[in-house]
């Protein structure tokens, strides 16, 4: 098996210079790997120019749809990689946290990317800032998709989710990708990139694959591509100060492994649930991947009043863990990637044990072709005079057992890692909690805290979700990834857009205070959700609030608040008399607005940012101005639904002065024409 | 006069190798700067020592009141600072920009980082994501301040502008600041700092200075510091690849000066109100601070039709221009900042000369002491062929005019710039607008859309405002500042933070659903803001929803909507049977919940996030549960205003069969108990 490229819609074999590729659970050769040959700028033009533009052409929702249809797609195909994970040393778990844990990402993706953003091709974000006093000019933070390509190279430990997870948010954010996989694990994400090609979903070029060596990758990005690396931190200040990045502004992204720690709090002993779950998980953490994963625990902290408790039952674990051919279904832990990473571990662990004690190392035998290892628990007594244990990491099944003394000292453990992915703790104290995140959390870019409440649903240690952010500080990289829309980002450029609030929502597609209103004599209720225009006002007839309203209205709620039945305690409140209340304002100006016989509006399903700005007294006159704001096109979710999509109106109730006495946005289900 | 450092709590004189600093509109000396012999490595240890903590103990809100009375202190000392600002060749306007735009910076913090940022020590940020089926595992993001030292490097162009813009964010944040202007301006930045220091109002160390020569300081940045740069891109790119930088992964942010452009609509005529406002502020942009500014219009696109109009009203403009000594009050162009800078302008200027024409040339004469230059405009009339327009800058009061055919042609030659911090256009048609920010937005920071109805409120193309971001792409370096809240992310690391609703709840001191309830006898509207706790729910009576209710409310509301009152449409809608108005449903859980007795809750002002789960039927039986969910203290406006403070509450509308019907967040002013 040769691996091939996927570049400008073909695939392309290496013209020669190839690597070998072993199954690191036999020694036998798996594939060939060389990207020799391969138009590597020509690939990035291509994108640029030719790809770039026809993802930008789509709005945000409907990347997502195509997101969404790919990944339930792979969903479906997902029998057929597990076999190629197995030669990647991956067990059965670790294939499926690998497989489907990647496709997972792709389904959050599509989904946060319809429900979190605009359904438009510029995504407007955050609130509309008032630079001026007459509010003719305003500011409106908008963001667009960079004009380049975003080029992924990847670590060798997951080549499904790790393509994957940087993949869904450049396909969401409207940018197209290119991805190099590490080579020993490729044939496995050459087998991922091939179904995604196969199934036709994306648009051509969304994503091309170099299999084999990037060549002179770097020296043609410009300052509208993106550079992401997963891997070891000296490869990665490598890209980071290369010429070109620098000197072209090129955006780059890290994510290295680091010296996690997870730490047992000071409250617990060992008959208490967390015991067994901690236990539990620093084994599991070693074990899983064989510990090639850069969110492995390294480092584990307990109190050293129980610390001979904790090692004995993390090394009881580790005994019974069942090392062999991951395609077994007992198998617990597989082997490394490859034979070459048998030799980087062990002379990191030579390294360490030169100043840590061995608490537990297996004592397996292992075919001398393949790459397999054996977990190794270290014991460190002096976390403090030891620098080696927060600075030397064996990328394996490897990790080191410290004490503290007080809780405090812990915190200083954990920040001797300078700069972590993940940290976690176990504790029932939400004191010692607070302070450890409080403490530690600029060290780290997750902190898991787990108790008995939390442990059985808990995801893990481990485990980066798309929505949370994924990467750390300091050694970790300094990065960040996913973190749901966050990790979009990444991938666009913010503009500060400043002019008159008509013009900005002309750009934006959604209406902002103060932008030019149209009127029409058609109810706005009376229309389909392709009918109305943003903008679109309706001012309604007015009403008088009489003092009846106000008792009446206290009398079907049952809200008797003195400001509204109390003239004396009215008098001595800060409404200085009695007012009608909110929800009846709320209710009124409904009554005003709202038209009564069935039509295109479905339900009013929401309403957002209320904010009563003045008092309405007895005697007060209002009305209502309703304004469509922002629609949001919905898929059905049944056959049988009736097309529509979320329509968000834009509220003012005003009173006799002209004065707003309150401003919010509802949301309606208007049904869509076209079925009709 | 030598200036001096502000280290340690002291001001300190450098020990020798003195520079000489000149008044740049007579050439006579002004001062003279060094910071030989100053401990450099022991004020980031200061800092991240003794200051760090102590600032990160006081809450986002604490620190907003600091800086809001910092601002007001600065501003009741504002004249102080002109004569000073005019030793650097400013304008009175120029000073103004300069000196009031950055204390107003201040203001703006002061204000954003309380109104925007919860009142605690850790930030909670954007929304609880479920991360399991139960709910007892969710993930929250919250950002907590880095515990290094944050060092602003500026340039001279706005000595105080600069410190302040960067100083704000970093001090909300809860970091530590050292900054180092420019030498040539550096008298007016130390003046402030005194002016800051005297007042006593920050935390002593919050903000250190080097007056003179950074030396050795790079190479003691770690991990947890930020360093900041404005200035030329040459020595940006320096210090991002300073190996230090590099592998101790130091935070980064670099503003460096770009080839901005600001581009006349195709719609625009001379005779039209555009034309005048564009022509007013290219020349103005070219003369404010003689050009020296990062955001200045450098290329003018104009359309090819009008082109040799557009360059006869600029250079009219222009001839009207008076020069001279920045302190007299005609003066509307004052000199550069240094006489080496006038060397450096002629440079680039010739180098312009050889490809393009000379339109306009200011003929004044200047003292050989002085560094006044000229004002020039050139005309390039093929910009497509004419790399030099777009990469090389003469950073004093020079622009290029160039003609455009299309539009299309017109966002080609913008984004030749290769990226920028600011682009204008304008025009009259939005679809114009709509297309240049989608086309050109991914090569800049800020785009402002300018025409009749705005210009007159706007605040300028070159003018950046701490509500919006400031930065840009490729160019301009790839920062980003300000942006409101957004720039205060920069000082801060976000962390992930997964586990059960309970913790996450201590740790944010903000409730999340599915977090421990607990119960008081006291109703909770009868306690003052300090006896309410975070998670304290009142579960209320029950009430059955009747068919008169129904019927009663339409009669008071007058929503006579078919879903409510038509049982034959209701049938057939997706409701299939008549429901309760969901206002209705708002107004008894109020009735249900609120204690009418005057106590210490003072109003309802506002709601948030409102979702009609399910819908309520006529017969339904519904409770409340009334969680408070956040706490924020407030301040008192005026003396005799009633302290109080702002309570959100949670709530929840269940029905009998305990389905949550309606969700939402209420927001109440409640008495503070302090003055009883």
């Amino acid at each position: 098996m040769r691996l091939k490229s996927y570049a400008i819609g073909k695939w392309v074999q290496g013209t020669g210079n190839f690597q070998n590729l072993y199954n690191p659970v036999n020694g036998e050769k798996v594939a060939e790997i060389s990207s020799e040959g391969l138009d590597i700028k020509g690939m990035l033009e291509y994108a640029r120019e030719e790809v770039g533009p026809k993802l930008r052409d789509k709005t945000f929702h409907a990347r997502g749809r195509m997101l969404k249809k790919l990944a339930q797609h792979l969903m479906d195909r997902k029998k057929e990689f597990y076999p190629l994970s197995f030669q990647t040393g991956a067990t059965k778990i670790d294939s499926w946290v690998d497989i489907e844990g990647g496709i997972s990402t792709l389904f959050t993706y599509a989904s946060k990317g319809r429900r979190e953003i605009p359904d438009g091709k510029i995504w407007v974000e955050g609130n509309m800032e008032r630079l001026s006093a007459e509010g003719t000019f305003v500011g409106q933070h908008v963001l667009v998709p960079l004009q380049g390509v975003a080029v992924h190279i990847n670590a060798y430990n997951f080549p499904v989710w790790g393509m994957l997870e940087k993949f869904a948010p450049t396909f969401i954010a409207g940018m197209p990708a290119i991805i190099k996989p590490s080579p020993y694990s490729a044939f496995l994400a050459e087998k991922m990139v091939q179904a995604i090609v196969e199934s036709e979903i994306l648009p051509e070029g969304s994503l091309q694959l170099i299999c084999g060596e990037p060549y002179d990758l770097l020296d043609h990005l410009t300052s509208q591509d993106v550079l992401t690396f997963t891997g070891s931190a000296e490869t990665g200040k490598k890209l980071k100060s290369h010429p070109n990045i620098i000197n072209n502004t090129v955006r780059f992204n890290m994510e290295a492994d680091s010296i996690n720690c997870s730490v047992l709090g000071e409250d617990i002993t060992p008959e208490m649930d967390e015991f067994k779950y901690f236990v539990k998980e620093v084994a599991n953490e070693m074990t899983t991947k064989a510990g090639q994963k850069c969110t492995a625990i390294r480092r584990t902290i307990v109190p050293q009043k129980i610390m001979n408790e904790v090692t004995e039952a993390i090394k009881e674990r580790l005994a019974r863990v069942k090392i062999g051919n991951p395609a077994d279904a007992e198998t617990r832990m597989g082997s490394l990637a490859d034979k070459r990473y048998v030799e980087l571990v062990n002379e990191k662990l030579e390294l360490l044990k030169e100043s840590l004690e061995v608490a537990y190392e297996g004592k397996e035998e292992f075919d001398e072709n393949s790459a397999f290892v054996n977990p190794v628990l270290l014991k460190c007594d002096n976390p403090f005079e030891t620098e080696i244990v927060h600075d030397i990491e064996a990328f394996g099944p490897v990790n080191s057992v410290m004490p503290y003394n007080s809780f405090a000292d812990a915190i200083k453990i954990a920040k001797l890692g300078q700069g972590s992915l993940v940290a976690s703790l176990y504790t029932l104290d939400n004191d010692a909690a607070k302070k450890f995140v409080f403490e530690t959390g600029a060290y780290h870019g997750r902190i898991n805290i787990i108790n008995r409440y939390s442990a059985k649903e808990s995801t893990g240690h481990g485990s980066p979700l798309p929505h949370m952010s994924h990467g750390g500080p300091g050694r970790a990289g300094g990065g960040e990834e996913l973190g749901g829309i966050r990790g979009i980002l990444k991938y666009m450029q913010r503009v500060a857009l400043q002019g008159h609030p008509t013009n900005i929502t002309k750009i934006g597609e959604q209406y902002l205070p103060g932008a030019e209103q149209t009127h029409d004599k058609v109810h706005p209720f009376r229309k389909y959700f392709e009918e109305l225009e943003i903008g679109e006002t309706l001012i309604t007839h007015r009403r008088t609030v009489t003092e009846s309203d106000v008792i009446n209205f206290a009398g079907i709620s049952g809200d008797y608040f003195y400001a509204h039945m109390d003239d004396i305690a009215a008098k001595e409140s800060m409404f200085e008399r009695r007012v009608a209340h909110g929800y009846f304002v709320l209710s009124a100006a409904a009554g005003l607005f709202v038209h009564p016989a069935p039509g295109p509006v479905m339900a009013n399903y929401g309403l957002d940012n209320l904010r009563f700005i003045q008092p309405v007294y007895i005697g007060d006159t209002i009305y209502t101005k309703l304004t469509c704001k922002k629609k949001t096109y919905k898929e059905k979710r049944e056959e049988t639904d009736k097309p529509n999509g979320v329509v968000e109106w834009y509220v003012e109730v005003v009173n006799q002065e002209e004065d707003v006495v309150a401003v919010y946005t509802i949301l309606t289900l208007v049904e869509r024409k076209e079925d009709n």
